[in-house]
């Protein structure tokens, strides 16, 4: 540890902070925060929400008994302050990495990490349960839930809180009030909060009766001064009464100064004492401390390799061309294509930014949607633009559209109504790790009736796709591509129609077949390169789509070759290759299908190759894999 | 029709409503209402939530230029009397019925039908999502969302709200609030509705205020006239400020009559001009006009058959002893198991008398949890309970699990909970149709990693999983089971512990092999028991579980059979068939898997047997395949 880190450096658990002066908190906290910017500009990882509760963070441990109380990190990007001071600060710098710690709290890393975390909104839920079994145990345990005004959005969060409110749990919900997401947050109760914080509702109020009282013009300073005191009496009561948490049960206290670590803990201290649902709400910045992060909040809340001195994101090769981000891809298409097309909607649930949606919403805010941390009610409210008509293109990460299957099928395929999903961070997305990685939605979507599912191999291709659904809505479609860049520098190509159900095929060969869905494809190409230097025959495509599969492709195959080789950057429980093997099965072709893609257990994080290499679907083990199944004979391969 | 129904023989839309003059509603209210008695009394189906909304379905179509505005009835069993005044009334007495009219409103029947319902808590993210279409497509439609308070828990409703307040759509929101949804209300909101509706909260702050002026003794009379006057102008702010739903950006209205007609007429008519976002509160009775219902309105909302002058429900056959419900077999299971094992609770999101946690609930009321329609939260409140060391029974409708596919995955499964997850209702349900169907979830469910996945073939089965899922516990695990009864009269045996991943073999032979999952089996092995009165040898294996599968058996037939037939209650694309055929093709077997289930494509209503029948494996059906793949010569079968 550097020297700078006076105090931090001795801190390997709570209990050590718990030994500090209050008064020394402070300081504590302004090391926490450059302890965190001197490790997250290096190592890239989530960054300004951490910043944002540095002294809540250390103001928790001093005043809660941790791990016996419980603290649930609602989504937990936040948490990486709570990481450093519960005896991981030495291997902070393996954060989201491979073998690393993981950038979330999570059960298995440490018992001061209560609940796992990633996707939003949990916490409130997962605290209630905690207080309950506490209750039910007879064990005094104090139960805290962190959550922001972003993750207050999700409908899980509320359906915690009109449970909660109804069973008076002993627990405290602390409401981490930015007014931001990763994008602002949107929807009335983001005014709602600027509302109490601003006491706006009671000046309103008073304003209104005052306006009453103006008729009497005559009034004395006796009365005025009666007045003034039921004012005050109303002004309390008012605070209480009309708060949107009181009336779902939970004694509400704030809003106050998320900086302020002394008189955090204070409050806190005062809170833990008192039985009942209780709702803090503290106001905080995101980024607090670090000026660049502060004045762009969006940028830094995930900035990656930053100069901490000067605040500047470091690009690598930024002078060599790259091929885009498929999120940009679907950004700038989305937005092409509605130029053309009056009918079409852009939609997301709070992933402006990380969908490129933003892009649109800038051109085009009239027909572009943030509908808040609200995955449930972006795909219903797609539903109803449909059912009028539009064509809505409806952006959800492929992890969080878990959250709304069942509005996929009940609301969008039961109705056939052409609502267009676009699932970004589809397949394995690297360092966001286990909680994050799109493994399932090729299985699930294509279980549903109705469903068109899709995987684009490139970035053409994906424009393609987007350009035929809405060239003629028949339907509900899924087309799902992954975190990260493409691989053509020069893809702004002429739109092409595409013929649903039909792949490409890219090489014939009569040695072993290749079938692969999704980018995951150039990875199947490469290894078939290889085979081919040698002296293979590959036969190879790339099916496009999983429903419907191309059946003249699987003819010619279930024909020609004894074993078939499926590649898909997903989960093999139910996957493309499972719906390769269910056609051949069913229709009378006796074919073995090695099936590499995702298998049946959570995958940790780090980078996509180092996973794509684990799960045994990386270049070198495609091409081992058709090795194995090769039985002509060929000269060795060099080297 | 009869001559009772002057007014509603002719109504055939609503154009004739509108030719009536206000005060006939009254009439046509009482005819419309009896006119739902007369006919669910005989053709079972949801009764009492259609008799509360009588009025309101009136005055709507009187008011609203239906089908041109829109109107959405959440979750839509309301929605009877809305069908019969749409042109469906000579058609009311297929409701449910196979080929007849869905118990739902859904887009294809009837274009009066504006968006397709079944589960809850969708209509206002349709409605909002119709109301943007309206104004970008520059039509003047108005849309109506109709929402109980209990739909009003489920999350997405709130999600909706957020966004809708942010955005100012033009639409109504009704909130129909009769306390209850199936069984009575839960949570806070239930609570907060019952305040403002009392005015309870205007109330409390006029005591606090009058409790600061006792202070001042003389106050004079002019004094007090003045304060009379600051109190009614507070209150008139007060109930639009302190408003949960002016909180969210709606304005509100009420709360008013639900059963006075023109008055909702006037009040609609009012509303119909007022720009913007509004919620209108209505306060009804369930059941209303047929006095049974009102008082047993749990057991009124899908009674069955009844006698309509008595109010007496009908039973067949009930003299004969009958097999349990499974329902009533989880239910009292638990209590069993809990009375045993004081770390078991039990969670469900407002199915408690759907699924029988009612017995639990009122057994063990501190450790039974009905959490309101609130799947997601439900599942991470399990999951909050499993990870202090309980074992909650969480047990959701397998449709409706569907709307917390999410919180499975990333809430349980991810951190090996172990929550027993209990899915009623899985497979074709029978006369709640297409929307209710429990069809995906042993493929949704295989997919996800360390989860066991189970389905009992009766009574006995059901009971000797649940006991295995608590004696044990190392992971979530789902037991399936089907709607309706069971077939073992003699069902309370003692528990047997199952062990993981072992199916059960029923019987040997060499001819065929037929692997079922779940309660279908009991249709295989009558199946069987005809091929064996052909002289055939049949082998069939109850699998009782999809994951682990049971590689012993797995390994017999695989050496033993060319084919093997696999019957489900479940989606064919990646079901239980499925992970059949991938175990045999990754461990080298080459053997056709003929595989019996739901199809790829929505089911509709109609009695489980002619579902069941319609998608190929009744027990017909199932002789009929098998016969098919035997190629031994026996004697023809007689008959």
């Amino acid at each position: 540890m550097e020297k700078k880190y006076t105090l931090l450096s001795n801190i390997d658990s709570p209990e050590d902070i718990k030994r500090l002066k209050p008064e020394q908190l402070v300081d504590l906290s302004a090391e926490l925060r450059q302890f965190i910017i001197d490790i997250v500009s290096e190592n890239p990882g989530h960054f300004a929400s951490s910043l944002g509760v540095v002294e809540l963070t250390i103001a928790l441990h001093y005043v809660y008994n941790t791990p016996f109380d419980r603290i649930i990190w609602d989504v937990g990007h936040q948490a990486y302050g709570h990481k450093i001071l519960t005896g991981r600060r030495d291997v902070f710098h393996t954060n989201r990495k491979y073998k690393g710690i993981s950038g979330f709290p999570k059960r298995s890393e440490s018992p001061y990490d209560a609940f796992g975390v990633g996707h939003s909104s949990t916490s409130i839920s997962a605290a209630l349960g905690m207080s309950v079994a506490s209750r039910l145990k007879l064990e005094n345990r104090k139960v805290v839930a962190v959550i922001g005004d972003g993750a207050l959005t999700g409908g899980m969060a509320f359906e915690a809180l009109n449970h909660g409110g109804g069973i008076n749990p002993n627990m405290l919900v602390i409401l981490n009030d930015n007014n931001i997401s990763i994008d602002p947050s949107v929807g009335a109760l983001k005014e709602y909060l600027l509302d109490i914080t601003t006491s706006k509702t009671y000046n309103k109020i008073k304003d209104e009766v005052w306006d009453i009282l103006g008729r009497f013009d005559r009034v004395g300073p006796k009365t005025r001064s009666l007045i003034q005191k039921v004012e005050n009496a109303i002004k309390a009561a008012l605070l209480k009464q009309s708060n949107l948490f009181e009336s779902m049960g939970f004694r509400y206290f704030g809003p106050i100064d998320g900086h302020d670590v002394i008189y955090l803990t204070r409050v806190l201290q005062d809170l833990k004492d008192i039985p009942g649902p209780k709702l803090l709400h503290i106001v905080t910045v995101k980024g607090k401390g670090y000026a660049p992060a502060e004045n762009n909040q969006t940028a830094f809340h995930a900035p990656g390799l930053f100069d901490k001195e000067t605040g500047e994101r470091i690009k690598v090769d930024s002078n060599k061309p790259t091929p885009p981000r498929y999120q940009d891809v679907f950004g700038e298409t989305l937005v092409e294509l509605a130029e053309q097309n009056p009918k079409i909607v852009g939609v997301t649930p709070a992933m402006a930014s990380g969908c490129s949606l933003n892009i649109m919403m800038q051109k085009m805010p009239d027909r572009a949607f943030d509908v808040g941390i609200a995955e449930q009610h972006a795909v219903t409210f797609s539903a109803g633009l449909a059912a009028e008509g539009l064509i809505p293109f409806c952006n959800i990460y492929s992890t969080f559209m878990q959250r709304a299957y069942d509005q996929v099928i009940h609301d969008v395929a039961l109705q056939n109504l052409p609502v267009v999903f676009c699932l970004d961070r589809g397949g394995l997305v690297g360092d966001d790790g286990a909680t994050h990685h799109g493994a399932y939605d090729l299985a699930y979507m294509r279980s549903v009736p109705n469903m068109t599912v899709a995987a684009p191999m490139n970035e053409e291709e994906l424009r393609n796709l987007m350009y035929t659904a809405q060239l003629e809505p028949k339907g509900p479609i899924s087309i799902r591509y992954p975190r990260g860049n493409g691989v053509m520098v020069d893809w702004r190509k002429p739109f092409k129609r595409v013929e649903l159900g039909k792949g490409r095929v890219l090489r014939t060969g009569t040695d072993i077949a290749i079938l692969s869905i999704g980018h995951i494809g150039n990875l199947a190409a490469k290894a078939a390169d290889m085979l081919e230097a040698d002296g293979h025959a590959v036969f190879h495509a790339d099916m496009r789509f999983v429903k419907p599969l191309d059946v003249e492709i699987l003819e010619a195959v279930g024909k020609e070759f004894k074993t078939v080789i499926t590649v898909e950057d997903g989960c093999l429980p139910g996957g493309f290759g499972s719906a390769v093997l269910e056609w051949f099965n069913d229709n009378g072709y006796s074919i073995k299908v090695v099936r590499l893609g995702i298998p049946d257990t959570f995958i940790e994080q780090g980078t996509q190759q180092e996973l794509y290499a684990e799960c045994g679907y990386d270049i070198e083990n495609i091409y081992k894999t058709a090795k194995r199944y090769i039985t002509k004979k060929v000269k060795l391969r060099a080297g």
